[in-house]
Parts: structure tokens; sequence; C-alpha cells
């Protein structure tokens, strides 16, 4: 009998922002999972640590790459591709033995989660099981008592990877709206929030429930931004 | 010393699917409060139901309507702010005593919650703290095994409140879509999903998480859905 993939979101850094479910399946697995840096620890390991048993093994999916390569660079997705064929594999070979194996993933495993690759992959071949985790933007918003969506407003989240204008028009069109993956495409993300008129309302949010958290209004920030870190555009209040 | 008010998002309906902080903070006030209709239990208190201790007295907040009324009728707005207002009232009387009152919500609270209203009014009068839920769109994608945004796909919610046209064009432009609060809106959502193009993407789920849990093809529901019910339109994978 081949073993279950769980592929678990375990919020977005607060350790209590785990469900009771992720936490009973990491701590009941033989093997946890999960994707990392070479030599850097697994941020969704960190969060999942107090459930992680003395016998439970651990299987780290290093990422090809040590610093972060520009996904423009056509290397990148051959590179990823390969990486997650790889991955795949290995999760599948544990599997055949028998054992269920829990993969972690920061935030919600389908919200711009590298287990997705996996799971398209391995989706028809495994039995699988998907536990959603409170994601980056809830942890965020909470965080920051910024209610998002009263009435009729729509929330766009958008990925900080789009070309300027196409993030402008988007938060101009949108009610409230949660830009993600920040880090080093910060300056084309303040324009883009100036263009649209919205740099009042912005909201910048980094390692949200985390130790070192930083929650500021947009428009004073200038510096670098950390890869964990996220900006809220609470919603209009539409009501019809 | 007066007490906080935190309000706590309970998940979507699957009692596990509650995050560790949510049961502590349910299990541990003197008092749990939740919005419900009169005669009816609360959904969140029915999830939250296994932290509620014998002791904590509970703050059923009765929403003015027996029946839905359309939002479209000017009493409506006007009953449900009156509401909101002694709902407000009602907590901060409990909190003026000592008391710390933890308000249970569905989903997250800062997702088209009731909370938000009362938070809106109490936010500079109290203490308080939002514990982040996973929302009802996280549970049912999971359940689903439908991964929604992979590269630079954009997520839209949208609310089926609006209007057909709206609601066509929003489906047109975005990658990834999720459409709440079907209900009544069944028939003007079914022909804004034709319209856009997109029916052979579009999965139903009512119930997400919940032991009556349906997943079906939105083009083969004709009938009609209840209020807890949503759309999911999964994303294009846009990667560049
Ligand atoms: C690849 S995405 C993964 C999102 C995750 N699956 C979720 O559900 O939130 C990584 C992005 O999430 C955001 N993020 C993750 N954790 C965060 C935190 N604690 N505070 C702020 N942003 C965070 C950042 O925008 C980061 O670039
Ligand atoms: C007022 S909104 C509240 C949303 C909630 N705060 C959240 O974070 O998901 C209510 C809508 O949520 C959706 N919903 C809530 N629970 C659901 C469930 N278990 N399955 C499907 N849809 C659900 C429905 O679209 C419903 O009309």
């Amino acid at each position: 009998m081949a073993g279950t993939l769980s592929i678990v979101g375990v919020g977005p850094g607060d350790p209590e922002l785990i469900t009771l479910r992720a936490a009973r399946l990491i701590g009941s697995a033989p093997v946890v999972a999960y994707f990392c840096r070479e030599k850097h620890p697994s941020q969704a390991r960190t969060i999942a640590q107090a459930h992680i048993g003395p016998a439970t093994r651990e299987m780290r999916l290093i990422y090809p790459f040590t610093t972060e390569v520009s996904v423009n660079d056509p290397a990148y997705h051959q590179n990823m591709s390969a990486f997650y064929d790889q991955s795949a594999e290995r999760l599948a070979e544990e599997l055949a033995t028998g054992n269920d194996v829990t993969l972690l993933c920061e935030g919600d495993p389908f919200l711009y989660g590298s287990a997705m690759y996996v799971f398209d992959r391995l989706r028809t071949r495994c039995q699988t099981q998907i536990v959603p985790g409170i994601m980056a933007m809830n942890g965020c918003w909470a965080q920051a008592h910024a209610p998002m969506t009263h009435g009729d407003d729509v929330l766009c989240v958008l990925p900080a990877t789009l070309p300027e204008a196409e993030l402008a028009d988007w938060l101009e069109r949108a009610d409230a709206a949660v830009i993600m993956k920040i880090g080093r495409n910060m300056p084309h993300v303040r324009q883009a929030i100036t263009r649209s008129g919205r740099m009042d309302e912005a909201v910048y949010v980094e390692r949200g429930t985390q130790g070192a958290q930083v929650i500021a209004p947009m428009a004073e920030q200038d510096g670098k931004a950390p890869y964990f870190s996220l900006v809220l555009l609470p919603g209009r209040k539409r009501v019809r």
C-alpha cells in the first residue's frame, strides 16, 4: 500500500497560526518534506518545528539556485522544471515504500506555492490531500488592523512581478488589493502605486505575524524590501 | 481594566481547520459572541463548539431579518447599520466590565465578515486583536484539488452581488477568480461565466470542508445554490 502525500499549509509565520489538522499531520507522518535553499533553514519548517517529533525523518528539497536568479533568464524555468521533476520523483519513491509524507508550505499551498508544481506532477500518480493554510495576506491584514472587503468590494491579488503599467492598471480597477512577492520589485511597485493614485491607502507589511514584523505606510517606504513582504490596499467599502 | 475584544476566524466549516490560537482564545474567554439568525444555530459557533467550555457565557448577536432581505431595499442598510451599532454597544459594555470577549467569525474575519462592521465601530474605543482564519475559498480549493495561482497569475475575488456585465468583465480580465455569495445570485452568475467564455474551467463548491460538501463542474449546475457556496476558476498558469 502506497503512502499518502499531505500538502499542508503552515500559515504566515506565527506558529500559533497553524491549523489543528496541520499540527496533527506534521506530528503523525514518518516523513516531513519541505523546500529550502542550500545552507538555509526552511521558513515552513521553522513554523512547524514544535510539531515535528524526534523520530520524524526530514526530506529537504533544495532549490537549485543559491542566489536569486532573474525569472527573465530562460535558464531559470528550465532548471526549476527539472528541479520539480526530481522533487516529485523523490516524494513518489518515498510514498511507494508505504510511508505517508507531509509536505510543508508557507501560507496556503495553492496560492503561489512551490508545492503546486509537485502536486501538478503527482496528482494522478499518488494519493494526495491538501490542507489549506492561513495565507500571508490574512496574517498581514489582521496585524495591520485592516478590514479588506466590505459589501461589493472586489479583491485583487497581484504578483509584483507584473510590469509596472499592468500593476497600475489593476490597482485602478480593484477595490481592495494585495501585492505579493515585493523583494527586488520594490521600485516599480512604488511607481505603480503612485501612478494609480492610491499611495495614501497603501500599507507595507514585512514578516507579518513574525518576530521582526514591520507595518508602515507604503508612502514612507523607500528602501529595499525583503522577499517576505507585501502591500495591502484595503477596499473602498463599496455598498450598492 | 477593560477587556480585550478578540475577533477570531474559525475557518470554512471543518472543525479541524481552526488555528491553535483561535482554539486557545475560544477556550479561555469568559464570553464568546457570534452573529446568528433568530432560531438558527450560528455556523461559526458550530465550528468552534469543541473549544467552548461549560462556564463560558454566550452572546448571540441576532440579525434583524429572519428571511433574506434584498440589499437593494433601502431599509436593509438602515436596519443593518442600527443592528451593528447595537451589537458594538453590547460588546463595549461587556468589555467595560473587564471581561475579554472572543467574537467568532466564519472563515477570515476581514473578508466580507460581519465582524468588520463591529470592528469599524470599536477600533478606537476598545482594545482589539484580530486572529485570521482559513477562508472559505482556501478550504474549497484544497478540497477541489485546484491549485489557483502559478507564476504571474492574478487572483480576483468577486462578490456575486455585482451586476452580470461587471462580473463577466472581471472574469475575462482575471487569471484566477473566486465568486462568493452565490445563493440567490446563481442565475446571473451562470450568465456572467458563460459570457466570459470560461464555463468549462469553473468549479462549483457548496459547503466546502463540511459534511454535506458538493464539488461539481459549474456547467452541470442549473438548480438553486445555498448561501454557503462559491465558484472557483483556477489560474491560467501565466509564466512570463
Ligand atoms: C511564493 S509566495 C507564497 C505565498 C503563500 N503560499 C501564501 O499563501 O501566502 C511568497 C510571498 O508571500 C508573501 N509573504 C509570505 N510570508 C509573508 C509574511 N510573513 N509577511 C509578509 N509577506 C509574506 C511575500 O509577498 C512573498 O514574496
Ligand atoms: C459573508 S461571506 C463570508 C466569507 C468568510 N469571511 C471567508 O473568509 O470566507 C459568506 C460567503 O462565503 C462563502 N462560504 C462560506 N463558507 C463556505 C463553505 N463552507 N463553502 C463554500 N462557500 C462558503 C459563500 O460564498 C458565502 O456566501
